[in-house]
């Protein structure tokens, strides 16, 4: 059987966590929580056992939780674009980028991205016949987009841009002028845009997240893709939902019916209530403190933070002062020697990184970002 | 967007259950127990989330989950072959199919599956670049299996063939002879089997299931896809598992791992324990008792059955004494007018069939199955 995709056979986050589990390490690899979920939402999910909710949802997802995510979106934006029309549930916000490009891709279309990239995408596009475009961001230049550099990958092949904010690993969050600047690129040509915003809840110090389906140049044209397991802390359910105009719903659902049919039902019917009581800013105001927590846990270390993270569970960190070693040797290093694991920022590229940058999660118990901290603190 | 496959692009068991429910008929039609599940199960569902267990698993499955069925699995069919690295959890069996044509198929090559056929078999080929290729058994020859006609179908393009038993919606069970006649088309040529066996453990009248990875001639060329929502009744859970040999999982994990990444961790966690208390005869043997209700209710009528359901949920039925509509149209007519809902023959089909033939699901309460055979005793 031939290889579908040039990807990692075994992905860095397996990786990287069953290091850190087999060297018992502090895990500020991958982006899983480690302190317990609202408590709320684990009586709702017991709820929906004692209610009997085991069986076949709709293959758009239960009626309640659609609904609930139209209006959430649609009070959060002040829009009426969602309906339960636009929104599919799905299982996680990975096999909605895969579902995407089944729906979109035709064997031999380019998919332009950009890196640092999320490990999934490079064979989301391949698996599906696609051929990836990548759009290397510069770490000395900040990862700044490259909006030239963009224009100039796109071709008469060019069927979709894949794009992610807030953005994995880098925490950058898009702007109004960023999505303007997309808009213009791809504006009057038959482009799509995929639009991977898991951690559209999950942003800091007053920023908003501005999602993809808000923007009127192309609204008809992308699919944005969220996820329940970042926003609520609950990696492990695999929950998420995609919004996009009433066409690509469609085109998407005709593979989704047949690629998994329906998602857990039992979580549906506890998010759909969920989404009744929970408290929208608290993603937020959490990861922002164990952000902070982490930022001047490191302050007095050799370790440099590039950019403040804006938004997600991620910051990275130029190691530079501390070892020559590349950063999956540094990664294996720290991991096996001082028992913190982290993940290397090669693991968002096609090619071995020659940068000294790792990516540290701090969605993890208040005394691990402590500990891990007064840890690296003293390494030389 | 092209459309990516040749199916309906809402499925008939969606527009039957949406139309079950807008009649309040009693609903014959989708795979779907409305009885309550074991209550061991949610309660250990509930205790998974007491415990905490709602962040990603690994993306094999849960290891005490992948032990616990390759002992089963062992135990039950006195052998070795299965093992946690033969052993892939998936959000269920559709998943599976779909995941398993994905690591097998290269643009053009074609599939062998027999109709009638579950319906995401055309689309989960299709939709990777597969070329289906039917072979289709006939009715009044009660669905034999035409050895013959699947020899004639083999080409120099053929990749996979696709079987499925216990089958869905004759009810047959493949016995030893089946697997050999297959072996020996087989044998010599590269050539993969994709084993539908979500139906494994619903058996009747001392049958048994014989599990494609057990045979010696191929099993190291076929993928066994398995369901969870089948064997305990919690169809919308959508947890499932595929066995196979170590190459063809390192493959099928290969493209699972950037398609979905995970299942859900909380009935995963269940269903481990859970594997260590069943009573491995129940499901069959509270189905054949509901088949039974199903048939003696349906002595007295005109429907005429075919033969009687060895496995599965499901009894076929000839109404050609009741009515001369097509099939598409009585199953509408019998919800619509009689409050039954069904599923007609032509839905297993690519194209509308001229049998009179309709599918009961009796994995029903025996309130639902006396009453709904009751009613349809009285129709002329
Ligand atoms: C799908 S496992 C990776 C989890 C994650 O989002 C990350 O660590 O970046
Ligand atoms: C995936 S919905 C169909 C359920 C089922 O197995 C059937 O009704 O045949």
């Amino acid at each position: 059987l031939r290889n579908k995709h040039t990807a990692s056979p075994v992905n860095i986050f397996t990786v990287m966590t069953n290091l850190a589990r087999q060297e018992n390490a502090y895990n500020l690899s991958q982006g899983l929580p480690d302190y317990p979920i609202a408590s709320e939402l684990s009586e709702l999910l017991r709820e929906a056992v004692t209610e009997g909710f085991n069986q076949y949802a709709p293959m758009q997802g239960l009626v309640p939780l659609r609904e609930n995510i139209s209006c959430t979106l649609n009070d959060r934006y002040n829009t009426g674009f969602c309906s339960p029309d636009t929104v599919t549930i799905t299982p996680g916000a990975t096999y909605g980028i895969y579902t995407a490009f089944a729906a979109i891709i035709e064997k031999g279309d380019e998919v332009i991205y950009l890196e640092p990239a999320f490990d999934c995408y490079l064979p989301a596009i391949e698996i599906n016949g696609g051929v990836p475009v990548s759009v290397t961001l510069e770490s000395h230049n900040n990862f700044a987009i490259d909006w030239e550099k963009i224009q100039n990958a796109i071709s008469a092949k060019t069927k979709a841009v894949l794009i992610n904010t807030p953005h994995n690993p880098t925490g950058y969050v898009w702007s109004q002028n960023d999505w303007d600047q997309l808009a213009a690129i791809i504006d009057g040509r038959d482009i799509y845009v995929v639009s991977d915003e898991v951690y559209d809840s999950i942003v800091f110090d007053g920023q908003r997240h501005i999602p993809g389906f808000l923007q009127p140049l192309f609204n008809d044209k992308i699919i944005s893709i969220y996820s329940f397991g970042k926003a609520f802390h609950i990696t492990g359910w695999k929950v998420g939902y995609c919004v996009a105009s009433k066409a690509i719903t469609e085109a998407f659902r005709s593979i989704h019916q047949y690629l998994t049919f329906s998602v857990n039902t039992p979580a549906q019917y506890a998010l759909a209530k969920y989404l009744e009581l929970y408290d929208a800013g608290e993603a937020g105001r959490t990861l922002q403190v164990k952000r902070n927590l982490l930022i001047d846990g490191l302050k007095p270390s050799p370790l440099r933070p590039l950019a403040t993270s804006a938004g997600t569970y991620f910051q990275l960190y130029d190691y530079s002062a501390i070892s020559d070693l590349n950063d999956v040797e540094f990664a294996q290093w720290l991991t096996t020697e001082h028992k913190v694991a982290t993940i290397p920022l090669s693991a968002f590229y096609k090619t071995l990184q020659k940068d000294r940058i790792v990516r540290f999660c701090f969605a993890k118990k208040d005394e691990v970002i402590e500990t891990a901290t007064s840890i690296l603190r003293h390494i030389r």
